[in-house]
């Protein structure tokens, strides 16, 4: 089958593993499944109908039509606050880059079909690409913003305009619809698109970049996926051209859009998070293709040195509400982390370029702890509200009394679900933090945004998760992520289906049943040891091969054998780095791959998540979590918050629970914290050790 | 002299204690005449020329000419990011409030001449309020952004306009030129103001607040002033509809500009740190001066819980850089701190208020502590670079090689003080923290600002600052701050002068020297005892009373009678309360009044602030701070920052300097910390108390 052999979401021409197409592997049950299913059946939903009664995807009929850049809204504009730049009387919806939310939610739906065909969602799919396509220009533009009478010229503002970046998102769906088999409407607009930027842009046009990266990585994927090879020439000019100040000046620094240095120069990843992680994505993929070693190993090194020094625990990066940034190392306070669910999306297309490319499994550990923790928290057990940054410490209960952008009567759509929050959001959902009563929305997922690239980034990774979870290479298979899942495809050897099943993240037991497989070849099949099983995991038969991270099993499989092993996901307790001050004197609880969190309706009635400490030595493994002494009293009064004498200690003392950390906030508004305050006594200084 | 008997920057109808005038109190020596001197010598020549040069001055010029709103701008057009709404071709000079700046530069001046005749600066401060003066429309509107043909319509946006907010400091400007003696230009052009403000506002006018509070507090101010009650009248229709949603929503919520819920039912200032001062300086003046208890109390209870959970230990307030707001209770970031220098000065406004309010002491102590460590620390040690926000926490060293929002070469004075930071820079230094060699300036302090309001803050309370120092009553002089100073004013019995005289803050004696006083009549002499000091201070002579925060001498005093009072200045370790996360296992220093900092300068070669522990036993106090070791080593490997086992011990250890933290980063881009990590070994949970 062709379609299977165009591989998922990134498909390098010489990786040292084979990713799978998304006919050669089906989530089969648990959580991944439960999740995808939201998706389908609610996400995509959600995202589409709630684009349209806002008018995003009107922009496409209005450009198409003429009247925009002149029309009057009709209906669904945007009350904007000063996050927005839609203009009344310019028949453009929302800021200028809603366009690529479009895109996203069409990648998903290219994704979703890809995985499970559906008629209605192919009707769905077609109507969508159609309106998308019917507003491209003779030459090839595509951008409802600009370009239009009335409107901003085209490529007048590089810097703030998104124009390449909402390019990019439309060529990344492209692909989608490419690597799941069908070469119909939107690869034929992507290639046009594209044969545009590159007369525009390319060696003999402007020598410019867009603010925003995006349009590097799906310009090397389109060239993968068409076999054209301009449009990695074009990418690779992008990165190069970055950094060396074609950009103008930027209100938080060049380094906001990773203008202030070339891309190889650059030691680690700074500046606006999303932007950093998908420009890093492109040059990744620029170097794959080209053979630029030197390049590769920039990135390799700039995302090692982010990894230890600019992350969270939750695998969430980004720690600057104001300008969505990278902080400093280990500047990461809990209580302020943005940890941006694009950018946890953004972090995971990073490291699996880079375990496609390197085979290293740290990358697949940071896949999986970015996946559960950080992009899982994002939507809400129903799909029909997301987070758009991932605090690791609620302080006070988010409300839903209102909203902080827009009044919700005038933009909330009539059919969307029955949620107080039914309105459009500051993208952090309320940056002001504050007092329980006050207006803003502040620590419950909202529905929509005005600026709402996480719910159809959160959308278009779940349709294609399954993709991540496994890899083939010329003689075996290499799971990375455990859950259920089937996996079949052709080796040299001949075809091979396995079936994975575990209780995982919960059960720690992986059980891989052979359906097919060669019968006189032998079979590799290799599992990824996660960081914190190293040394602890368990196997049915001797593994042929084992390393701290791996175990490698090789022989001639027949049908119905079965190989196990078993993780140790108990729950134990994590400490930061003494650098990281923000969570000094704090233990986080993990369970297998999970970050667990305390969330206040697990408290004793009248105990404050922010009044506590808690025992490491207490915990004890919990059917999906963990259960935890924790205690309280022993604070000085309420005067004067910096005192000769440190704190007396605690003096009552409960067992509570700890959830995983993505399934926060779904009980109702509610506080909570993922770093614990070590009970333990005021430790005058003991001195260090001589 | 009339002048003298109209008091300082606040003078309530009743107050405990009567604010001294300018003629009453001098500065004669000491940190705090020094930094008179230099903004007498710099800083106001520094604003003033940075206001011509860039054009903000020159707004009031082409607003009397009748070209500004149409007009192209010759000179000085602020390259402006997305910081700024100046809009080329309007012939108007930087966002739509900097006419406040030139409001509090007037302000500053009118305090310096008060304070010291000048003719020089008499000229350029008639000069000035000459150009101001002919923008004044003839129904007393004054402002150069709105109203004008091509400009945006009176109080058409009064969210985000600032209209009455520059208004309310040209009324304070104004009310500093009457406090000083002089009812010339500025009075009456303010008058004029205030009168259209009461027609467009009052009780017949619409129904509406400013989006920035501060023309409250002018307006009382005012009333207080001239005797004209309609201004007192008019200031509380403000404060008493603040709250009642006649603000359309702020994409940070209601809570930013204070319109959440009603002065009176707040329990906490909350949202952006300078409206929140702001509104409840002005919210004390109406409740003082229409003697409104409920209200007052208000007041009184929303700053104690503000000091006790959402306050630095610099004084500083607003955790938030986004929304520059208060956070949640006990989040207090050192390296988020925004501290802004604005709001030190709102605060010390609202604290000076408190004090003559109800006598108490406490706001005495918040006055000193803000002062010295917060709006002290935004001033270079040259006067001609400040900070806007005041950190706690430096972790990277700041850079000079270029600027964060505009192209220094095309807006930078040509006569400005050498320094590679000569641009306009966004307005907390660039936020985007970050890598050492990135563009954007973090770290060290900026000549200016788009939005500058810091440096003419910073003007305004250095050229008054004096007339915080001390207080008379009938029968007494209280002597609230400390340095060198001489207070001369009339009591009921007679005339006083006397001539406080010490090395404070490094020297905690302080000598009080009777030049003249009643010769028949006992002079009640009343002392502070900082918080610091308390119980632990000693005296020349028995006080006649004694509580735990005051010393009062009262006996016949003749001249040349002296009274000496001595604190104990000696370095100290300060503790955090337990619920401050962010600075949890640490302790500040504190010597004196003073909090201290570890600024990387004072380290041996190769160590860094961010890897080290201290030890809060080796404290030893030095000449203007104090000594410390602090060691090093230990840390894990630079992987995964987050472990199965806390880090081990440090293993080398240095003695090192502290230095008084508003004298941090003088001295170069240097890296910084005020909480130093306790060095101890991780101390395994113990277990709480029984």
């Amino acid at each position: 089958m062709s379609s299977a052999k165009q591989g998922g979401p990134v498909r390098p021409a010489t990786p040292v593993w084979r990713p799978l197409g998304s006919e050669e592997i089906q989530l089969t049950g648990g959580i991944w499944q439960r999740k995808q299913r939201l998706n389908t059946e609610v996400i995509l939903g959600h995202c589409e109908s709630w684009m349209e009664r806002i008018g995003w995807t009107g922009n496409f009929d209005r450009a198409a039509a003429g009247t925009i850049g002149t029309g009057q809204l009709s209906t669904g504009q945007l009350s904007t606050g000063q996050l927005s730049t839609a203009q009344p009387g310019t028949g453009h919806a929302g800021i200028e880059f809603v366009d690529s939310e479009v895109y996203k939610l069409l990648e998903a739906m290219a994704w979703d079909l890809g995985r499970e065909h559906s008629a209605a969602l192919e009707d769905r799919y077609h109507a969508l690409a159609a309106r998308v396509a019917a507003a491209q220009e003779q030459d090839g533009y595509l951008h409802t913003s600009f370009g239009r009478p009335g409107q901003p010229p085209r490529y007048s503002n590089l810097e703030h305009g998104h124009e390449l970046y909402c390019f990019g998102h439309l060529i990344q769906a492209a692909v989608a619809r490419l690597r799941t088999g069908h070469d119909d409407l939107l690869p034929q607009v992507a290639r046009r698109l594209a044969d545009h930027v590159y007369d525009e842009f390319g060696p003999d046009g402007r020598v410019a970049v867009c603010g925003h990266p995006e349009i590097e990585m799906a310009l090397v994927e389109l060239s993968r996926a068409t076999g054209e090879p301009r449009y990695t020439e074009l990418a690779r000019l992008f990165v190069e051209r970055r950094g060396t100040g074609t950009l103008g000046p930027h209100p938080f620094g060049q380094q906001y859009f990773q203008d202030d240095m070339p891309v190889r120069a650059a030691t680690i990843l700074r500046g606006h998070a999303v932007r950093a992680l998908y420009l890093a994505c492109g040059a990744l993929d620029v170097a794959t293709e080209t053979g630029d070693r030197e390049l590769a190993q920039a990135v390799r090194r700039q995302w090692a040195a982010t990894v230890a020094r600019r992350m969270y625990i939750t695998g969430g990066v980004g720690s600057h509400h104001q300008d969505e940034a990278f902080g400093d190392d280990f500047e990461l306070p809990a209580d302020r982390a943005y940890a941006e669910t694009c950018a946890g999306i953004a972090s995971v297309m990073l490291s699996w370029r880079l375990l496609l490319e390197t085979g290293d499994d740290t990358y697949a550990d940071l896949i999986e702890r970015t996946l559960l923790n950080n992009v899982l928290a994002s939507p809400s057990a129903d799909g029909r509200a997301f987070y758009y940054a991932n605090t690791l410490h609620q302080r006070t209960p988010g409300t839903a009394e209102g909203t902080a952008t827009a009044d919700s009567h005038q933009t909330a759509p009539a059919a969307a679900p029955a949620r107080a929050a039914d309105g459009v959001v500051a993208r952090d959902g309320g940056a002001g933090g504050g007092v329980a009563n006050h207006r803003a929305l502040t620590g419950i997922r909202a529905p929509w945004f005005d600026v709402s690239c996480c719910p159809t980034n959160v959308a278009r990774t779940l349709a294609s998760v399954g993709l991540y979870f496994a890899t083939a290479s010329d003689d075996g298979i290499q799971l990375h992520q455990y859950g259920d899942y089937r996996v079949s495809t052709t080796l040299v050897a001949g075809p091979v289906t396995l079936q994975v099943s575990s209780g995982y993240p919960a059960d720690g037991t992986i059980r891989v049943t052979v359906v097919e497989a060669p019968s006189r070849t032998p079979l590799r099949l290799r599992l990824r040891v996660p960081g914190w099983a190293s040394g602890a995991c368990e196997a049915s038969e001797p593994p042929a091969a084992r390393t701290e991270r791996s175990l490698e099993f090789r022989r001639i499989f027949h049908a119905g054998d079965e190989v196990r092993v078993a993780f140790p996901v108990r729950a134990r307790a994590t400490y930061p780095d003494t650098r990281i001050d923000a969570v000094r004197g704090t233990f986080a609880v993990e369970r297998g791959p999970l970050v667990l969190a305390l969330e206040s309706p697990d408290l004793p009635p009248r105990w404050a998540v922010d009044e506590l400490t808690a025992d490491p030595d207490s915990i004890a493994t919990d059917e999906s979590g963990a259960v935890i002494d924790v205690y309280r009293g022993g604070a000085a009064p309420d005067d004067w918050p910096y005192r000769a004498r440190p704190d007396g200690p605690a003096t009552e003392r409960a067992r509570t629970r700890l959830i995983p950390y993505y399934e926060w906030s779904n009980r109702g508004p509610a506080t909570m914290r993922t770093w614990l305050p070590l009970a333990a006594r005021p430790a005058p200084a003991e001195g260090p050790a001589a």
